[in-house]
């Protein structure tokens, strides 16, 4: 039982849920910093000017107002950051001259959306975000180093399967430029974002619609059914007998980035050309990822490339950035309970109390174990040793330590196996030292 | 260089502050943990009327606008919780039926207040609450309990040393009775805790206002000034010659706090009877927490035992709480530079590129380093090797890695001490694995 009722919106677990989530952090923590990543937290608000830039307004926004102050000194001028990436941008343009590029940084925090409560969207999530961000140029093998860092990070969580699916916004420009696509291009882009929603006739009609002939729509149509997980898509693609020269610097780009993740062992890339999302924002490759099972939840892990992060003064400031949706994959995960923990309390060992006038050897042995890294809780009460087993089981708690005149005895609760025991040297089988989560179910 | 130039209120730090403050938090969580402290998350936000709960009306408060809606749809109801103890006993009341108790929990987030921004004091901040929640009796050993894991999570934290300062409210109530003082406790309870502030002589002239004879004015000062490290802090107040069944309920339960602190070895613990805050709120022991050096920052630890955290329904749920103030203590020390980290990328090793084309080399040695929990980076072009090393002198990166035709070889830079290496083999000294914190300065 993971998922706390709570206000719709606001996901809230259970122990056994806040425990899965800890162990997906801090695994995704790790294979960041492996990496060399660099950890960030930015502030929770930036300036309302800072969140409603660059025609995000369509961002749903919650205004910080202050609750007690008079009516007209209320509006704070501040909002919580309804992503990662206004607040990093922020943060790079304030402190550009304090930090090394190209800058690495990994940042997981939550984030907010003003949403109507009705619409059952999550309103409050926790994103775990990584960039990489050059002064001036970056070097275009970052393209491929990023979805294999996520495809590390994804591979190391209790979850399904996912596949990355990436295209190239050069691919897509060059070939509508090669077929002599004289629409707008933003538009079409749009268009054909809908293919799985809305099928292949009806984008087929719209595309027509600005302005493609039956031909070019048809070819546009061919292009987005193209997918592999090796290069054999650049011989697809080039069996439409297009050319153009940002095609070809677009295909050459992609390949390297299969290339590249199936030389790093990563066999969950897949090139997918009707990946159209974010092509208004992102400049080379773009990724989606899709989770095996949960196909309707939409992309768990997304980004791309971006020509200018900062937006603002005489350098550029180009870069790479992928983002993956915690709260979006834990979510369904805790409500079916694909996913769990072996315990909900964090101690390995309860230790027994005989009576509150002997609380202190039941303190010292606690102390040593945990002077040795075995998490270990004392008995809230001196009641009938049965009580205190009960006390365990309810939490899991697989060992019982029993503090003797003689002696000491542990107990796996599990087995009822009970054998003598110094509370210097005893550990417990590396398994039950700390909380596992456990998939399935 | 620790502190980020940001918003007034919403401290943000650079990278080496971040490190610092990851390196905080980590160890807390651990300490927690090894003691059996269930983590908990809670949303950031909570209805306004939860909020402004039980006179707590003198909290600034965010309240939370949906931006983009109609001005009468836009006022969510909602406000960002000012403490981790409203939020953690709305989730027990929620939850209680799915908890354990009593319930061991830490909760490690942030809180936001909406003081007025000229204020110069922290609008967001993050806090690391510890609480024992029982329902119905909570055994008094928590009381000592509680301080001992807070004393050896501050005790493990790079920071200056800390003073536990504790108190009772059963000793102070019933001294005013043994006494017959007739006016109001809670006033005079709150007149005393000025005594820092405004001295000896005005606290006896407002206790006087307050209804106190002159004498008992007096014997409640020479109360408030007694302290010690040890029990003589009951003979002391014995000398005073006052008694009362509640006094010597609370000194006994004093004496215990200290007892068991000074048996479990923590020597930070001290009696003071001066402490004086939240008495009106907690109904057994209290703690307040000053830093050597850092007496003016105010209390970066306090709490205290409470008889009922939810306040609703038939039964009850007493507990203690502690409640750390991670920003609090941060804050000032990166600002004066008190606290560091060796470097300001988690990378232990840069592997250099030859060149473009042997790029995968460099990717695969990075690789197995990173198998072996070595966190490496590759660099990111492939320029003369000088500059590939000043990049990682940047950072502070201690290893450069060269892959060679005959063989690998690597390089400490900060000694330029290079040997032949084999990625599937080498490990750096433990000293230099991970990114360090460092004091002093």
């Amino acid at each position: 039982m993971s998922v706390a009722a709570s206000m719709s919106g606001f996901p809230e677990w259970l122990p056994e849920g806040q425990f899965v989530e800890r162990h997906v952090l801090r695994v995704l923590a790790e294979v960041f910093e492996l990496h060399g990543f660099v950890p960030l937290e930015t502030r929770s608000v930036e300036t309302l000017g800072t969140l409603v830039q660059k025609g995000e307004t369509d961002k749903e926004i919650y205004a910080l107002r202050r609750l007690h102050a008079a009516d007209e000194q209320g509006d704070s001028g501040l909002g919580l950051h309804f992503d990662l990436t206004v607040p990093f941008a922020r943060y790079v343009r304030e402190n550009a001259g304090k930090l090394v590029f190209p800058f690495r940084r990994y940042q997981i925090q939550k984030a907010w959306r003003g949403e109507r409560p009705q619409d059952g969207r999550y309103r409050e999530f926790l994103q775990a975000d990584i960039d990489v961000v050059a002064r001036g140029e970056l070097p275009p093998h970052f393209e491929s180093e990023l979805p294999i860092v996520a495809a590390e990070a994804l591979g190391r969580l209790p979850i399904p399967p996912v596949t990355i699916q990436v295209n190239n916004r050069k691919v897509v420009e060059g070939f509508f430029r090669g077929i002599g696509f004289a629409g707008e291009v933003m538009a079409a882009f749009r268009t054909l974002d809908k293919l799985h929603k809305i099928g292949h006739e009806m984008v087929g009609e719209q595309l027509q619609a600005l302005g493609a002939t039956t031909a070019q729509a048809e070819a546009c149509l061919s292009l987005a059914g193209i997918k592999s997980r090796d290069v054999s898509f650049v011989s697809r693609v080039r069996d439409l007998g297009v050319s153009d020269v940002l095609l070809d610097e677009g295909l050459a780009e992609l390949a390297n980035v299969i290339a590249n993740g199936r030389a790093a062992g990563v066999g969950s890339l897949e090139v997918d050309l009707s990946i159209m999302r974010g092509l208004d924002y992102y400049t080379g490759t773009v990724y989606e990822t899709v989770m095996e099972g949960f196909e309707t939840l939409g992309s768990v892990c997304s980004g791309g490339r971006y020509d200018d992060l900062v937006g603002e003064g005489e350098e550029s400031y180009p870069g790479i950035g992928l983002s993956i949706g915690v709260t979006r994959i834990l979510g369904p995960l805790l409500a079916r309970g694909s996913v769990g923990a072996t315990r909900v309390s964090p101690a390995c060992v309860l230790v027994a109390v005989q009576s509150e006038e002997r609380r202190s050897r039941s303190d010292e042995v606690a102390a040593a174990l945990r002077s040795r890294g075995v998490p270990s809780e004392v008995s809230p009460d001196a009641s009938k040793y049965g009580r205190q087993i009960r006390h365990a089981e309810r939490r899991g708690i697989p060992f019982v330590w029993f503090p003797g005149e003689g002696g000491d005895e542990v107990r796996d609760i599990r087995s009822g196996e009970q054998s003598a025991a110094d509370a210097a040297s005893w550990m417990p089988p590396s398994d039950d030292l700390g909380v596992r989560v456990t998939v399935g179910g």
